[in-house]
C-alpha cells in the first residue's frame, strides 16, 4: 500500500484509563462513572513548552481515528484531509490529539463496556452522559499528556458542541476554538430527528430494554436510525446529484425492496453502520446532543464572558440540519461577551456532511486562523502561570 | 352537539363498487384489480346540467371524509375549513365530491381488503398501484355520478399529484385544476424519507412480509414511519413555536422515554396513527407517490400540451418537504404548454401542513379562481359534445 507523502502514516489508537473507583468522574446527571477508558490518537510532536497542541473532536458516529492509516487499512481516518504534514492541522508544526467520547463504542467506556460491579456490559445501567462529561474526560486525557493549554480545539457537529463546551468549561485551557456546523443547543426539529432514531432502535424487539449483549443486537432498528441520520446529513441537491432517480437493478424478490439508487444506498449505509456501532451508544450519545445547552440558565450574553480565546465559527450554506443561523447565534453570543470571533459561511452543496468534505475551503480558513492564534499576543499564558488552571471536577 | 352554520352538517361516507371480474381495472403496473370499492362523500347539490362538480383529493393518510361531521363525531372532516356554505368550495354553489384512493384502508379497496381469489386479506398479494390508477378509479366514480366534466379538481400533497394526473390523463374532463404543495415527481430526498418509513415498517417482525392480518399489526414500525412523516410535515419554526424545549412531565420508568414535549407529541401521533391506518397501505401509497412522474418519457414542455383548463398552483414558503421550487416547475411546465396558469406562494410558518391549515389565505385564492373558471369562455364544452370524452382504460 502506498501511503501518500502528506499523510501522518500508519497510526495506532491508544488508550488512557483513569477515574478508577473510588475516584470516579462526577457526571452532570449526578451519577458517577469509573473506571473510564478514553481511546485517542496523536499526530505530530508535542514541542518542548507544550504550546502546540490541538484537540480535534468527532461527531456522533466518529472515533479517535481522525488521520493516517491503521496498519493494513486502505481508508484513512475521518478527517485525514485536514490533518497531516502541510495540511490545515499541520503535523509538521502542531501536535494533534483526537479523542473518542465516553458513551461510545470505539474503544472508550460506554454502555457496551463491562460494568465493574457485575462484570457484564452496562447496557441500560450505563449512566446518562452529557457533552460536558465528554469534555471533562478529555481534560483528564490532556493532563495525562502533560498539556495544560491547547493552541486550539476544533470539531464539527457534535464535535462542535464539545468545542463550545470547552469554551464554557475550560476557557483558560484554550487559546482558540473552531466550532463547525454546530449549535448552542438543539431545536425541537433536531431533537425530533434523533428521537425518531431512538424510537426505531427501541421498537426493535432485539433491543431488550438495552440488555441485548448476550443476544442478537437490534440491527434493524439501528439501521433505520442511521438511514434517518443520513438523509439529514445530505442536502436535497447532494442527494439529487448522487442518485437522481436512477432505478437500481435489483434481483431481490421482496416487493418493497429499494428500487431507486438512493434507497439502496441508504439501506447499505444502515447495514454497514450496524456492524461497527452499538445501538445503546446511539441512544446515549444522541441524548447527550439533545440535552446539550451551552447557554443553560445564563443570559446569552454571559455564556462566553471572560473568554480570551479567538473563535472561528464555520457554517455551510446547504446544511439544513445545523443551519447557518445557529452558527450565527454562536457568533452573536461571542460578540456579546466581547470575544474575538470570526464567522465564515462557506458555499457547499454537501449539506451537513460538508464539514467532512469541504476540506479545501476549511483548510484555507483554519490554516490562517491557527497561524494568527500562534502570533496573537497572549497575555493569558502569563495568567496561566500566575493563576491555577481550573481543574475538572472542581467547578 | 352544535353544528356551525357554515358546516355541510352531518354526512355519511358512501361506497361505489365497480370493476367486478372479468372487468377488472387495468393497472399501470400491468396487473389487474377488481372488484374495486371507492369510499366517497359528496357535499352540496349537483345542478341540472351537471356543470358545478368539484373533485377534492386527499393526501397520504387522508380519507373521503373531507367536510362536515359523521354522526356523533366532534371533529369535522380534514378540509372542513375549505368546504361548506360560503366557504372556498362553496356548497351553496358547487357539488363537491371527495374520493378516497385505492390502496388505502379508509373504505376503499386496498391491501387489507379481501382478495376475491382467497377470501382473505390481500396483504402482499395486493398489486402495486399508481397515482394514475387512483385517478382512473376516480374517473369511474364520476361516470357513476353522471359527471362528465369537472368544474375543478383540487388537492394538496399526494392530492396535488392526483390533480396533476387528472391534467395529464383526462385533460378534457376538467375546466380547472388546483394542485397545492405538490410536485411533478419526488426528489431523491422525498423518496428517502418515505423509504425510511417503509424500512421501519418492514423491520418490525410483526409485519410478516405483509401478511399480518391474523396477528398483531406492525404497530411500532408504523409509528416510527409516522413520526418521520410528522417531522417533515412541520417547519423548524412551527415545531419550535409548538414545543420550544419544554421538558415534558413523565412518570414512565424507561430511561429513553421522551423528555421533551416534541418527542412525546411525535410518539402520541405515531401511536394514534397506528389505530386508524394499515401498515401495508402505508407501503403501497408511499410507493405510489415515489413512483409518480408527471413528466415521464415526455419532454417537460409536452406534459400539459393541449390542456384547456385553468390552473392555480399554490405553494407555502416554509414547506421544505415540497419546496416552492417544485411548484414553480409545475407552473413552468404549464407555461411551456401555453396553459393558463397562476402561481401563488403563500407566506406561512406551518411547513407542509400549511395546505391543511392556511384556510383563510387559500380561501381568498380558491374562491376567486373558481368564480373566474365559471365565467371563463368555455369552448371546450362544445368540444365535449362533439368529441367523445376519453374513457378510462382506453388510453
Amino acid at each position: 500500500m502506498g501511503i501518500p507523502d502528506d499523510s501522518v502514516g500508519v497510526v495506532e489508537t491508544k488508550e488512557f484509563t483513569f477515574a478508577a473507583p473510588p475516584h470516579e468522574l462526577s457526571l452532570e446527571s449526578g451519577g458517577r462513572l469509573g473506571p473510564i477508558t478514553l481511546a485517542y490518537e496523536t499526530y505530530g510532536q508535542l514541542n518542548s513548552d507544550k504550546s502546540n497542541a490541538i484537540l480535534v473532536l468527532h461527531a456522533l458516529s466518529g472515533d479517535a481515528h481522525a488521520a493516517g492509516f491503521h496498519d493494513g487499512d486502505k481508508s484513512p481516518g475521518w478527517w485525514d484531509d485536514m490533518i497531516g504534514p502541510g495540511k490545515a492541522f499541520d503535523t509538521g508544526k502542531y501536535f494533534v490529539v483526537s479523542s473518542n467520547v465516553i458513551g461510545g463504542c470505539m474503544g472508550s467506556t460506554g454502555p457496551s463496556s463491562p460494568n465493574p460491579k457485575t462484570g457484564k456490559p452496562y447496557g441500560s445501567d450505563f449512566p446518562i452522559i452529557s457533552i460536558k462529561d465528554m469534555v471533562d474526560a478529555q481534560r483528564h486525557l490532556l493532563d495525562h499528556l502533560g498539556i495544560r493549554r491547547l493552541l486550539s480545539v476544533a470539531g464539527g457537529s457534535m464535535g462542535g458542541m464539545q468545542v463550545l463546551q470547552w469554551m464554557v468549561s475550560y476557557p483558560e485551557s484554550i487559546r482558540s476554538a473552531i466550532p463547525i456546523s454546530t449549535a448552542l443547543k438543539h431545536t425541537p426539529q433536531q431533537i425530533a430527528f434523533n428521537e425518531v432514531g431512538r424510537q426505531a432502535i427501541m421498537a426493535d424487539p432485539n433491543w431488550r430494554e438495552g440488555n441485548f449483549y448476550d443476544h442478537s443486537p437490534p440491527a434493524k432498528g439501528l439501521a433505520v436510525a442511521r438511514m434517518v441520520g443520513h438523509i439529514t446529513y445530505m442536502s436535497e441537491m447532494s442527494m439529487a446529484e448522487k442518485f437522481g432517480r436512477r432505478l437500481k437493478e435489483t434481483k431481490r424478490p421482496v416487493k418493497f425492496s429499494p428500487e431507486f439508487e438512493g434507497e439502496g444506498y441508504l439501506e447499505n449505509r444502515g447495514e454497514n453502520f450496524v456492524k461497527r456501532f452499538d445501538a445503546n451508544s446511539y441512544l446515549y450519545i444522541t441524548k447527550a446532543m439533545d440535552n446539550f445547552d451551552a447557554v443553560g440558565a445564563r443570559t446569552p450574553s454571559d455564556v462566553f464572558k471572560g473568554l480570551k480565546a479567538k473563535v472561528l465559527v464555520i457554517a455551510f450554506k446547504s446544511d439544513w440540519l445545523y443551519p447557518a443561523h445557529q452558527s450565527q447565534e454562536i457568533v452573536k453570543a461571542c460578540k456579546w461577551a466581547g470575544v474575538d470571533a470570526t464567522y465564515c459561511e462557506v458555499h457547499s452543496t454537501y449539506g451537513h456532511d460538508a464539514f467532512l468534505l469541504e476540506a479545501e475551503e476549511e483548510t484555507r480558513l483554519v490554516k490562517h486562523f491557527l497561524t494568527s492564534t500562534l502570533n496573537h499576543h497572549d497575555d493569558a499564558s502569563e495568567r496561566a502561570t500566575s493563576h491555577e488552571i481550573r481543574l475538572p471536577g472542581h467547578r
